[in-house]
């Protein structure tokens, strides 16, 4: 069993406090120590990426600092111990086992009577079948014609991720001639998202996907209903064109309301879900069961380098420690993700609830005392957009914000124009590159305004291409680094207590059983 | 003239200082109090909206000391300088006039030898001429059929406030018989980016609205080529399809390439842009001219109100004070910003540039060293979606992240379900309510895990419904409070020197001028 201590117990953790500002960056990235540095400070990952971290602000010392550290917190024994079936979720008292839905690293892990593995493959082949199904014409509407769209009702982790996903994929597959389904995605409570998204929406040939583990949260409900409510206007059977992904016990479970229904399980939780029941529904029907089983294989191989104990060969604890070095030591409290790909648009948006949700904590995993930070703010959005928007105070504002990108040699569609002896791949990827240099060695200049101080650390993660075992790979690398982060933080990074507060008292207000603020503040909305 | 000085100097702001902690925040929304607060810290906006920042760490005290802040610092007599034309771009030595594009606050403007405020009126009456021909179908493609799609080639500036007003605007229009055409936005230089775009539109019926202030931008132009090969492919003449947006003096404004071109300068920087022919064109092409200028009224609306000189009758002014509270005294490194309406998804992508990018800055307007930090950072996803994501950080992480609510009390589309009691739209209402008073009260419990510390600030401005009117307010509320922001750090909120760095650099990689660490990333990303 290892041991779950607080980061500042650590003996490791106070010889890495007295690195803090140990590496001038700017000087260690300029000339031929740069070019060193980003040869040789790289890890491969899984599906021909690698990730680069030379313009991080670390060096020997600071890396073996690191090395120490992840001995003395037992990372790699702690994930052993994850993957194997512990009781990781200490707060709810469960198992963690996303890491399951794709493969199978330690032990069989045999959880309420049955072979968790085993159980997953079995939602996963359960869903292949349908999809195929679906995309065959052998289930249809009630008329007999083809489904051609797929909507997912669902929010949180049950929409995030899945919609990054889906976006991620979208060209890849029409590209590769495996697309199959339009897919669109209602989540917000506010009516208009639901009745925008169905009135750009032909019913009659959709297959809604209710996504809820618990069958009660109310959004989806709600929305559930505001589904059903169009599709009877429609003059269709709701039961014709919905299923349920959701857990085994749910009141959603055994109903008649729905064509079929696929489970998950109280050890997978929504922002780790993707590659789940809960992405798979929705992405087997859009792209094809085998394009979501490449997706799962990709992650299932990037799970398999996370369990290598030593730091340069595990790109996922690598950066976990790094983050956690920038986080504590160094004192950033923000981490920009920022990748050079229009698929991954929404990926940033799915990683600041992964990251967010699971290490924004102010407990340990004991509910005991921490006197350090934890989780930082998770931003981004994709290059070169956000180089016209937000990087402005990434360069020069007079906070550091440390930034991860991502870029890949290849684009997904293959159509390009070549402009003043460029490609737009080339522009893009040159931008990427131009930037972790600009952004690490600044530029000094006459006109105060005009210099950069540099400084400014990222790494990037390098592919060949974003396909689905490249983007399995991205995903489970950073579920993995939030996992390596909250073990160091010593925190449960996979129960969400913090949302219930807003969830009691919207009751309260739904029920008109409040007084004072929140009286006031519901008379104003007019509730 | 007003004194431009560095915020540590004024006395006031030593004042602020000692004002640190000042506020209980959850005794303060607490019972009676609470309630009192919730009902007088008000202040009314345009377009039927308030301000309202009772759940905000101020009281009588540290208002005072706002007040005296706002005054010495001459935040009304320096917007009085601004809109009356001075060069408050220091960095540029440009004038600031994004506000004339909706209205004139002060005496006339002349500059470039013409009044600006009757230019800026020209292009919107030009391009609602253009735009009631197209709907009309008095200007048609080749073949004498109707345009049904326009589509933006632009960014930063030109993508990201077009879009999210595009976005804000879509479900009231199409509620509202005002819809005329589908908008699409091309921007990442990822040649994903068009061809995805392009895929999924029926070309021979799109205009394409190119959109850049210099006519150099190397996104927009390569994006233009991609958009003219698929034209050209397509058997079109692109000239047929392509309108610019751009200033008079640059390349595009006088080619034969496109059917019109509309005209901005260099006083409307690109984030400040939406309400000129930047925003025009498009909006106005897919939601016909009065729509786009019912918009510019609310934001002239609002304009007005920002140059009260009382701060309590002053929404933009005040919003602008607290902000500055939070960030430099109380020391919180962050700003979110989250809206209660679907239609508002990319408003706060929008912001992160409006306010990033003007006040990202480390040296005063003079070039000047400053002392203290400047602008935040900004992110935020609509609610009641971000609930399940990210807020767990936000309710029980360890840094504090101050907040920004925006609630309707209506819909735009109308349709609802009754499900519990209680509509969507209710329940939309209810969560941010309860957020509210959840952020700032908090809740002890017997388990630490269950525990909310409260004491986390927010404001919420309260509207009636999205109207255009409301989103014109809206948008000009927070230009005037970042324009008052960067008054107060005594910083250029006008140019972005930031960026261009990057620029040159990965112009050298495309040259393949290039050595040291960007040589081995350039290999590495075989550009």
């Amino acid at each position: 069993m290892a041991n779950w201590n607080n980061l500042d117990t650590l003996a490791s953790y106070q010889k890495l406090e007295a690195l803090k500002g140990k590496v001038n960056l700017a000087e260690a990235m300029t000339g031929e120590t740069g070019a060193q540095r980003a040869k040789t400070y790289a890890v491969p990952m899984a599906a021909d990426m690698s990730f680069n971290y030379a313009a991080k602000e670390v060096d020997a010392d600071v890396l073996n600092a690191l090395k120490e550290l992840a001995e003395e917190a037992q990372l790699a024994e702690k994930y052993e111990e994850l993957y194997n079936g512990a009781v990781i979720n200490t707060g709810e008292k469960r198992l963690v086992l996303h890491q399951l839905t794709r493969g199978q690293l330690g032990e069989d892990v045999i959880a309420d009577g049955v072979n968790k593995r085993a159980f997953y493959k079995e939602q996963q082949d359960r869903i292949a079948e349908f999809a195929a199904k679906v995309h065959a014409g052998e289930i249809t509407n009630a008329a007999g014609e083809k489904f051609n769209t797929v909507v997912q009702i669902g929010i949180g982790g049950s929409d995030l991720g899945p919609r990054a996903m889906y976006l991620a994929l979208e060209n890849w597959a029409k590209a590769n001639d495996t697309f199959k389904m339009n897919a669109k995605f209602i989540s917000n409570v506010d009516p208009d998202d639901a009745a925008g998204v169905l009135a750009t929406t032909d019913v009659a040939h959709a297959i809604f996907v209710l996504v809820s583990k618990s069958g009660t949260t109310l959004e989806t409900l709600t929305n559930e209903s505001f589904v059903k409510d169009a599709l009877v206007k429609a003059g269709l059977n709701p039961a014709d064109h919905m299923i349920a992904v959701t857990s085994e016990t749910s009141p959603l479970a055994k109903s008649d309301d729905y064509l079929a229904a696929f489970f998950m399980d109280d050890y997978i939780g929504g922002r780790y879900s993707s590659t789940s029941a809960v992405g798979g529904a929705v992405l087997s029907l859009a792209f094809g069961p085998e394009v979501f089983a490449r997706f799962l294989n990709g992650a299932a191989e990037e799970d398999k380098l996370a369990a290598n104990k030593c730091i340069f060969e595990n790109p996922d604890m690598l950066d976990a420690l790094i983050g956690v070095y920038e986080r504590n030591v160094q004192g950033y409290g923000a981490t920009a993700v920022l990748p050079y790909s229009q698929a991954l648009s929404r990926f940033p948006a799915h990683l600041q609830q992964l990251d967010m949700e699971s290490n924004g904590k102010s407990v340990n995993r004991f509910g005991g005392e921490i006197s350090y930070v934890t989780g930082p703010m998770i931003f981004g959005e994709p290059g070169t957009n956000g180089q016209h928007s937000f990087y402005q105070l990434l360069h020069q504002g007079t906070d550091i914000i440390p930034m991860q990108f991502v870029g890949f040699k290849n684009s997904q569609i293959g159509s390009d124009v070549d402009i003043q002896g460029s490609t737009s791949q080339q522009k893009l990827c040159a931008n990427v590159a131009a930037q972790i240099v600009a952004f690490a060695c600044g530029k000094k200049d006459a006109d105060p305004n005009k210099t950069f101080e540099g400084g400014r650390p990222s790494s990037i993660i390098i592919g060949k291409q974003l396909t689905p075992e490249a983007l399995g790979a991205l995903l489970a690398h950073f579920e993995n680094k939030v996992m390596f982060q909250g073990f160091l933080w010593n925190v449960n990074s996979f129960d969400q207590e913090g949302v219930q507060l807003g969830k009691v008292l919207a009751k309260k207000v739904l029920a008109h059983d409040t007084d004072g603020a929140l009286k006031v503040y519901s008379d104003l909305l007019e509730i």
